[in-house]
């Protein structure tokens, strides 16, 4: 299951179960929190409105990543990558950490208030196993500025963006990585990341 | 699978097979990261001097967090809490992100440097779910000073510290999470969670 590549970029029109949205979402929120404040914020967009601005956001801001290499072929590599299905994923959904949660108490984010935002990324990632083993597919989208698409969603000021997640049937199935066979960046050998004391 | 609350805090003595060490990182190393980056760097701690040291840092840190609470209740029952498996736990693994990696080009981080760290809490969790399916459990431990750790360990500048796990085999199962049975934070329901746009 781990090995079939989740980020997703290229979606059927085909619409998610409502049922399975609701699987998604439960599960995404069965995942550990620091203190159990379960801080994570889920935010179905349904507005096409919304959509396209994202869209038109995000276009944007990768133009202006894209804009940062200096070697002209590999600007060109980056150009001809899809970097997102934000106009053609059924589902779309914002995930923010509230960063004053009512629940937890506080315990364990005194010296590291980021476990905040990194029990958020673990239900984030339980929403996208959930969806995997149903055949649906998640791309997290991240070319975007987070605190203008908070504003443009309307948030309380003490949430903070931490994803934008496509959702929907993936048009194709592959274990590769799709930068992989794009030829931006292969994956390498886990030892390399193991170090001991 | 999810249900099943994993962060532990109380172990067996007995250790870990290598071969299961080695399965757990071969898994971590698959998750998903932005430009596929792989930037988490798992250090194993093998070191009883380190271990002890960290145990120590530790409980000052737990011990200064306590005086926040004003309710002296509050104060006794976080008190009573056991936080950490440090000093009982068969492998102690501090997880890191190369915040500067030499994988992954950049793309997908412009906007959002976070995403490295994000990408690491990702093979922190692939790492917590296949510890749990061989039946082994995981605690994260966040009542520490990341920089003053990082520093213990005298890794590169630009790596950050995102987690410390104490990993080994449960004294207990229970789907409940320690926090709920000890009465200090139930799990909320998760329609709560869910807004909309």
């Amino acid at each position: 299951m781990l090995h079939w590549r989740r980020d997703v970029r290229h979606f059927e029109r085909r619409a998610v179960r409502e049922t399975d949205m609701r699987d998604l979402l439960r599960c995404a929120c069965l995942a550990p929190s620091v203190g159990n404040a379960q801080p994570w914020r889920f935010m179905r967009l349904r507005s096409a409105a919304i959509r396209a601005t994202l869209a038109d956001h995000i276009d944007d801001a990768s133009a202006s990543a894209s804009a940062r290499y200096a070697d002209p072929a590999q600007r060109d590599r980056y150009q001809s990558l899809k970097l997102h299905g934000v106009r053609e994923a059924p589902e779309l959904m914002a995930v923010f950490c509230d960063e004053a949660p009512s629940a937890g108490h506080g315990l364990g984010t005194a010296t590291m208030p980021e476990m905040l935002r990194y029990s958020t990324v673990l239900a984030i990632h339980n929403l996208w196993l959930a969806a995997r083993v149903r055949g649906i597919g998640v791309g997290w989208v991240s070319i975007l500025e987070p605190q203008a698409v908070a504003a443009m969603l309307d948030v309380p000021v003490h949430w903070s963006l931490i994803a934008l997640l496509c959702i929907g049937y993936p048009a194709e199935q592959c274990s590769i990585p799709e930068l992989e066979r794009r030829g931006w960046q292969a994956r390498e050998p886990w030892p390399d990341r193991l170090f001991e004391r």
